[in-house]
Order: C-alpha cells, then structure tokens, then sequence
C-alpha cells in the first residue's frame, strides 16, 4: 500500500518517434527497423499509489495506442469503467492533451490543469465530448496540494516555457514561468517523483524540488539548441520552442549537477541523438548518470 | 496506372475496438486476445490511383498508429515530406477529424470537406497547428468533381445523418440529409468505389449510386437498433446516433439488396456480434454476400 508507481506510456515529444513525415537521420533509422533505436510515441506518464487508480500525466495524441499496450489500464469488472481516475496536465499543447478526445464515451473522471490550460481547451467546442456532468475540471493553483483516488498525492510548480504553439501570437515568449506550463510533483508512502515534460530553463526552486525526489524525468527534447536547424527539420531553436536543451553550457545536464536521484530524460524529439544506442550523446549522457526514457518503462518506488 | 487501391486503416466505429473503458460481452472476448475476433482500430481509408500519393478519408484518432503500420504511408526520400497528399473528411465527428492533431508539423496537403465541416473545425482553435500557409482548406460542395494528385477522382454526395455530437443542441436531428454528413465515390482508371461510413438511412439517390460501384464500403456500427442499450454500453438507439442497423426490417442488409458488386460492411461498433467469427450475426451478414471490414484490407481494381 502506499507505493509510488510510474509507468511511461510515451517517451518521445510531439510527433512521436519516428515522426510521421520525416526522413531525419533518427527517423531514418527507426523506419529502417534499425536495433539501435526503438521507436517511441509521445510523452504521457501513468502513476499509482495503489495499483489500481491511475492518475494520467497528459493525454497525448498516442493515448489510444497506449492504453491497448498497457495491462494495467484496461478495464475491469462487468460493465464500463476504467482504472484510470484523473487526468492531470502540464499543459495545452496537443501532445498533451489530444489524447483527452480519447477518452469520450461517458466515463468519469476528474480532469486537473491549471485555469489557464482548462480555459484553452474550453475554446475548443470539441473537448465538450468530455460532458461535464460526466468529466469533472478541477483547476489547480500551482503549490496547492491534490490527492488521488488511491492516495496518490501531487502538486504543480511553474516552470518556465511558452504558450501552446497553435496560442501563440506574433511575439512568443519563450521563457516566462507562468501556469501555462507547470512540472509536477508526485508522492506517496515517503516516495517523490518530479515529472518536468518541458522547461525553457531551470531555475533554483525547480532545482531544490529535484535534489529532494527519488526519480527525476525532466524534458530531454533537444541536445543541442540548434538542431531543428541543422537538421533540416524545422527553422526554431530548442529556446524557441521553450525547451531548453541537453547539452552544451547553460544546458540541462550542465544545470542539473549535483542532482542524486534516479534522473532520467523524456519527452524526446525525434532529431535527438540520445536516441541512438551508442552514440556519443547517448554515451555523454549516460556518463552523467542520467537515463534516456523507453515507452513501457516500470518505476516502483 | 490509374489502378484504383484502397487500404482499409481502421475498421470500427468511435471508440476502436476493444473500447478503452468497455467489457461489453464482445469487448470482454477483445481483451482477453480471443482469436475469434480481431482488434480494430476507428475507421479510415486511404486511397490512390497511382500507387505513390494518397488521399485519407477521414484521419481517426488512431491515425498515429494506423500510419507507422502502414509501410506506402512512411515517408520516402531524403528530408521531410510525405506521401499523403490530401485528407478529405466526411464530417467532423471525434471519430473522423481528431488525426488531423497528428498530421501537424508544416507538411503541406490540401484538406477537403464540405464547408459546415470546415467550419466546425475553425471552432477548434486547436487545428490552427495545422497552418492555413502550409495546409490548404478547400471547401467542397457535394456532387462537384474533384481531382487529386496521382489522378484519384472523387465526388461527394448528402447522406441522412446527424451533426456531430460535440454540436447536438437539446433536439437533436438524426435523419436529415445535408452537407454535415457525406459519402465519398472515388474513382479510377475506370473503377468505382464507394465509401459510406456513417448513414442514418439509405434514399433511393445512395442506392442508385452503389449499384454503379465495384465495390462499396457502408455504415456497419450497429447490428441492432437497440444493441447499445440491451448491452448496457449506451442510452441512446443506432438511430439516435444517427445510424442505421444492419439487421433487422428496415436494416440495411434489407435497404441494399439488389447492390451486385463488392460488399463491406465498416466502421463497426464494439458491441456489434458481426465482429464474432462464427457468431449467427455474422454468418447472417455473410450469407447476404456482405463482409465484415478489417484494419489492413486491401482492395485493388
């Protein structure tokens, strides 16, 4: 009882792994059925802390794919229902939330976001298939504590990141720390976990927070600032796009020194190296102890 | 050249098969891998005339997976790109736009649906990923000619239905014919097809239209009108929801007899008993010379 278990649904960022319309040499590898890569679909977090009630970490786009692959969240009993109890979400980007638009069908759950991520699905008529007499919104106030069905416990922190990018208007900003993007943290029977899918920066208080969990994931989408660019997959920075990257000075393995936990790298582009088994970012990264996240991946605290 | 091909990429109606949260007698033989039925995934088509580019109908919120298993969908070449080259919807329920989400990433394809589709999702400013600079929007009136890349012709035609659910004021319609809801010919090097994944009824305009195609995909949902309530999965009739059974008086095994070519039944309901190899359902549907669509079927013409 009490026992704090994470299952990854989904390890890479949006777009999955490899992504439907790109040829970039990772993509190419994984269509290729390389054994150096798996293949990956989008970043989505499973918890428990009692085997039975499942919190969801986002609902990616992948969600129906991931729920067929995953034994615990298939229903039981006679009739309807479902192990999964709540929904708590880091944002309103689509990899974090298409996914809700799966789980129609009259089931009830309760759905947590801060006001300004449930207020941008709100402008989204189609998320009304989640009724509301069925699909209780919470809002939550980042550092107001939330407890689960199971007795799973949480709480959400700002962190620096952007709006979603179908919000943005003509000036993005790239790296406010406000509640359209907030990291969680989780804890059951004296275990803590910090789930941080994206972040622009890290900053002292996110730091603090991690150095006290037992398991860190934090956003590994990029290794290098520039490697949309220098790939040939797209014209933004890592920064741009509010996800600050890897390698390099001022990223994240460089900011997250003097972590002890068990620190593992999620939300994962499809252009990033660290995907590759044996290559020298992969061998950089793990000398740094850090993971890179596998879909199916089991954390039992 | 100019061989018309269909590949059928999912084959049940909302909510796939097994259902997420449903252990309906049909869903329970589902999870638990009997092999008298096989999973299935929500439905959608794609179609080519020359083999290299194709056109979706419908994107699924499946689409993801549908297209990693799909080897002609992977991308070819050196960069980015994709050998979808349009989607065209047949109205905007969950069922049949929520891929779209997935197909974001500035790839250009062209994407066509009548303009009260369109217009719904505009309501949705979660489909501005898909940029009007890169995806281009065009509105189609039914019965107009429309061409597509490769040479696939197409033409859509009313069908009795409903508006999507996310839009349902307090009275509902679930029998009127108009732009909400529509079939799909398509046509090739000679051959015609047609594809009707959600009718309320059959008129004597849609029958007409069938007895000219080789082969014909039709709304396969429900086997009984009340199969959602005897079940216990729903309260709502076929009707209701705006489709016709396939069995009974008034069914469409009795409305399209007399329709000589290929005949596939799809988008089927998990709780229909024609997903039962060997169930009396299905050798009834059988017998009237009708099949029972399945994720991955080809048909070349």
């Amino acid at each position: 009882m009490g026992r704090l278990t994470a299952l990854v649904l989904g390890s890479a960022a949006g777009g999955g792994f490899p992504q439907w319309n790109c040829r970039c040499p990772t993509c190419r590898l994984a269509w290729a059925g390389d054994a150096r890569v798996r293949p990956r679909t989008q970043a989505s977090l499973a918890v428990t802390a009692d085997a039975e009630n499942w919190v969801l970490i986002n609902a990616s786009p992948d969600l129906p794919q991931q729920v067929r692959q995953t034994k615990p969240l298939h229903p039981r009993g006679e009739a309807r229902g479902s192990p999964i109890k709540a929904v708590l979400l880091t944002g309103a980007e689509i990899d974090q939330v298409a996914g809700l638009l799966s789980l129609r069908e009259r089931e009830p759950f309760l759905l947590c976001a801060t006001a300004v991520t449930l207020a941008a699905l709100a402008e989204n008529v189609m998320f009304g298939v989640l009724a509301a007499d069925v699909v209780r919104r919470k809002a939550v106030v980042p550092a107001a504590p939330l407890v689960f069905p199971g007795g799973l416990q949480a709480q959400l922190f700002t962190v620096p990141g952007k709006v979603p990018l179908y919000l943005e208007g003509a000036e993005a900003e790239s790296a406010t720390e406000t509640a359209t993007n907030v990291g969680v943290e989780l804890y059951a029977g004296g275990a803590r976990m910090v789930y941080i899918p994206g972040a622009a920066g890290v900053t002292a208080a996110m730091k603090a927070r991690m150095k006290e969990a037992d398991v860190v994931f934090f956003d590994g989408t990029l290794f290098r600032d520039d490697e949309m660019i220098t790939t040939g997959t797209g014209a933004k920075t890592g920064r741009r796009m509010g996800h600050i990257p890897i390698g390099g000075d001022g990223g994240s393995l460089a900011a997250l020194q003097g972590i002890s936990g068990r620190r593992i790298y999620v939300h994962i582009n499809n252009t990033n190296p660290v995907l590759i088994v044996g290559s020298p970012e992969r061998a950089h990264v793990e000398r740094n102890g850090w993971e890179i996240a596998e879909d199916g991946m089991e954390i039992a605290l």
